[in-house]
């Protein structure tokens, strides 16, 4: 039944297989009139593009995205926004011996029990080329949240069992590593996990935070369509991800409510919060304050290493994957979370519009619907 | 904009503000059959009602629930299920001063930023009270798993700094103390570390984890509805919760993949998982194993303690919350974890139906539907 | 499956049954700050209360409205709006015969079919009483459109072989006799074919048009969820009616280009369309011209004429149907068609608040959500 | 706002402008084993492509689709169905001159009103071009229906002022004549009327009836999303549909309870109506007869008659529309209706499925979804 729409609102369904002529997305719901170039898709199709470091997937794809409707003139016309980004570098034949066997830590198993037929190719539908079309997608999210001066940055805290140190923290330094840490010496020292990783024919995983900033008040809904309910949706959409947190996250449960309750003051004039633990939303709706979540990757299932499985004759097999695969998923991923989230942002942004009687008179009265 | 309703096949519409004439809920999309009394309602409501131990509000509230439709001769009948709590105890003089008090940690500033008015008696529609609408439609969809042999139960893992003890858990246990720990030791210290917190006028959070069983394979929806996704949303939309993780959840991050990757292996035709750090799906479906995730909740954020805050005119105000509140919202918080997850689960088994033709033209050939 | 809500971003959910405890809705989706009073109500449930006149059934019932939530201080409060209505006169034994008989035209058959079983009093939840939900709801929603200034108004155009004649059509008429008619010699006539129908135990139908003033350009989505799609979504949710058709509606059928047309020119820089055969809508977006509907009614299924029918046990048998049903539907219908007609167009309304982006900023960063 | 789907199990998301690089559609819901070829798909598109008659537009399309995903060895998979049909004869400066001009009858202002940006090459997305995505969709819509043995057939009941003559009604007839009426006498008339206008600069509208057999019983779910509700939404999403009318439609509403209620009996076990005066369905749900529905197109706007209208300057202008038009649109029409119809009965065939427990034990409990 149909589940590759994500939102309401601003919606964006994906389709595609890994070994398939391609994938792409239809986003629906963009408003007319935000500025949207090649350009803007094609800096964060980079972000996650394959074989650009020894980390990733040797993989060669150039991820080229092409627009094929809803923008006219360099802008989004408010019609749908279909995007195509062609598979390019296949290899089927490394995959003809897995169609019989189920991967441990993958969906093989579950599709075929699902839907008794699946395209094994790469993994087909569940393989991470699937969130090539997300990025696409989602980096239209971010054209319009900029048009509103809302930045959405994802970044890596934490790779196997190395965690940034919050003191050395300095976002500007995740644009200058391949795993996106914003502190160098983590990165170093993951960087020597990763590589005893790979040495091993085994993976990594790790978490990534968010960190989104000129959200203004009043976004989410109350009660169920909660700002971190629907963020939930969109994350945990995301393959791999096992946990999400928000603010203090787990902490808050250790907490006292004297010690997590975020204090409210004003100082000349201007409202401060002495403190985050909520992570930017109360009752489910932004405050007006940073909005922070990390969320959890596990590490990637793909590995060298001879692994006990059963095939689907349900014969007992060991197995040792071959392909082109990630041995660490995470750096990939920052720019998938950053879509995801900006999806929900945007999808969630326009539903905040029709809250109130006195904007929608404002808008609606003003004639900017003009009557004739 | 359209917020309170949960679910696309089984779906629940949640209303009512927390001093109003009551609460309640609309179930629509309960398949015709299901055996449903008023004892299956009541027996959940019991778990959440209010005033039943000293560590919880001492508002007075029988909470009985009136069935109104969808009902007939003790089965569903496939139409709209209409459940209506009263509201008996209030007292909304209590919160009179509170009218133009944002409270740390509540929705209050929030909903007056959104929407401009606001119901303030006992926080209104943000108030906890509305989940007991949330447990009645919980109750319904738990009747509909009951007959497909699907089981939800929730208990307290964590209370402030006290943990379970994995090796001491014993199931059974958790319905013997008024916080539902599956460890005997755990809550007498959990007891002792509350009643302190009561005693300095503070508030205590904790972690309710999740257990699923009976749950056959194929159900969540790949990519972006997925198992997890669904549970995400459905988890995050209860109010207090900061943190979800499925499985191994943040730990599996730490992992390996030689580590977290779930080896699969047959004994004698029977299919077995070496461990279940996935948490019972994998791509999104379900895999027929147990299906296990745990929710972080945050202290209650209405202390006594004096805290600082602002008021509607944006004044610096200190403030001593009193009325009727809970120092611990988890024991509560137990059974609507239980009834958001049989929710998402019912939504997506529903969901789950449509997924394979062969089984279609098996319901629709065999004349299920028949032709006349 | 969910098949009770009507509407996206302004919903309304029915539920209930003819001879249940009541009926009602949830009305999720409307703006804060609406002002809404019972009287709103009230004055929309007496134009389709039973009783009120011998053409209508004799069923007694007051009809009364309770707002059980999201209204505070005589506004909404942007939260969901529960309404009840109880069923007072219920004379349940009158249908136990029908409990086994498929009266003709209607659903019993089908409900069986579908469901297995079914509340067959009174028909249960096929009956006409639902639609006092959806009035109560349809006057929600145009109490928001009069904050608009969009008003919706219908009446009767034809009763059996009656219809009016333009050249004598007043709409302030149609307030004044039983059948809502524009044109007094017309309900006259209307008047005596009545008393011959229900002299023969025979019923008639009938033509209900509608008509949207005030309502500006730039309503309803192109393509899919076009403005006479939605429309067309709503009055065929209403039971009976068999037909719909837009400003020359099937009349275009059978005329040229030239003449269907409508010229648009400027006078005084005024602009003005020479003709409306379109009905208010090109590609689905309003045009800020009048919108036009008709909606054809069959007359009512339940007459006390003896007819052939089967039970459910398959076997022939005659019917004359007692209990107390209405020989003219029609004149109770138009109040329901400008409730559909009315969320239709609040839903439209609010779903095109998103279509631009300098309006989406004019809101978002004129900081009416405004930060912290 | 996100207004181009269609579908809530069985969905259509359609893309795409006239004079961009291609139109296309993703199917999302598609049960998995399908068999589905680019035959089925290309069967459909020649029925509607331009340049088959001298009754349609000139323009030269092939029209042929690729699949793009979600479909595996000739199956579907359950995944999304990515369909893509490229624009290849495109004349855009046929249309430059119109960048300015709002054509009588078209969308031009109402897109500029809603969006203040519009691609006005060949009228974007408000093109009859958009309806290619639709024909491509429906194919898969029918070929899923196809294999529960429903079929969908449209044909030609009037062109301007010729009707068929339901005595000489022949529906294999309608597949031998380009106007795809099945009555050649009637399309003998239908041409020299069609000749006529063509001479005169002029277009003409026509009727499309619609007759779906093999549909079960139990399909539409009461109240709110009915069988005609959900058709109604389909029909009326088609550009240039102004009526629609199920069974006797508009004519019913002149008649008597007894002449119009369908009699059922049963004649040697089987159930038989004595009419179907209600088209196939009761209470919004099929009832195992032939659904049958008639829709009323105007005659297409593009005239070369000079016509009166305004610029985009509001100033008044006297236009000749050029470019390559169809002077009847009803004939490519016929392959449309079909596709939509085909549409929303495979949504709600899937949404039917989730009505009775006992069906769902069913099928969840043979293990067709199957427990590890």
């Amino acid at each position: 039944m149909s589940g590759s729409r994500f939102g309401k609102n601003f919606t964006m369904t994906t389709w595609g297989e890994s070994h398939g002529p391609g994938v792409g997305a239809v986003v629906d719901g963009c408003p007319a009139g935000v500025a949207l170039s090649l350009r803007d898709l094609q800096k964060d199709m980079e972000r996650r593009r394959p074989g650009a470091s020894p980390f990733s997937t040797q993989r060669k794809e150039k991820d080229e995205v092409r627009i094929l409707s809803g923008v006219f003139h360099g802008k989004t016309t408010g019609t749908p926004i279909s995007l195509l980004i062609e598979n390019l570098d296949q290899r089927s034949e490394d995959y003809d011996e897995l169609s019989q066997i189920y991967r441990p830590g993958h969906a093989d198993y579950t599709y075929d029990q699902k839907y008794g037929i699946r395209d094994y190719r790469g993994g087909g539908r569940a393989s991470g080329r699937e969130t090539a079309a997300r990025v696409a997608a989602g980096a239209v999210a971010k054209a319009f949240l900029r048009e509103l001066r809302v930045q959405v940055q994802a970044y890596t805290v934490a790779i196997g069992n190395t965690r940034v140190d919050r003191a050395r923290v300095d976002l500007a330094e995740a644009a200058e590593n391949p795993f996106y840490m914003p502190d160098k010496l983590a990165y170093e020292q993951a960087k020597a996990e990763a590589e005893n990783a790979i040495q091993e024919g085994d993976s990594l995983g790790g978490v990534v935070e968010c960190l989104v900033s000129g959200l203004k008040s009043g976004v989410g809904e109350p009660v169920i369509e909660k700002l971190q309910a629907v963020l939930g949706m969109a994350i945990f959409s995301i393959g791999a991800v096992k946990g999400l947190e928000f603010g203090a996250g787990f902490s808050a449960a250790e907490k006292k409510g004297s010690e997590n309750n975020d204090a409210m003051l004003v100082e000349n004039g201007r409202l401060i919060k002495q403190s985050n633990h909520a992570g930017g939303s109360y009752g489910g709706i932004s405050d007006g304050s940073a909005l922070i979540f990390r969320a959890a990757f596990k590490p990637t299932p793909s590995i060298a290493k001879t692994q006990q499985t059963i095939n689907s004759q349900r014969e007992n097999v060991r197995i040792s994957v071959k392909g082109r695969h990630d041995p660490l998923i995470v750096p990939r991923a920052v720019v998938v979370v950053e879509a995801m989230a900006a999806a929900a942002l945007a999808d969630l942004i326009l539903q905040s519009l029709s809250s109130r009687l006195d904007v929608i008179q404002k808008i609606y009265g003003e004639g900017i619907l003009c009557s004739s």
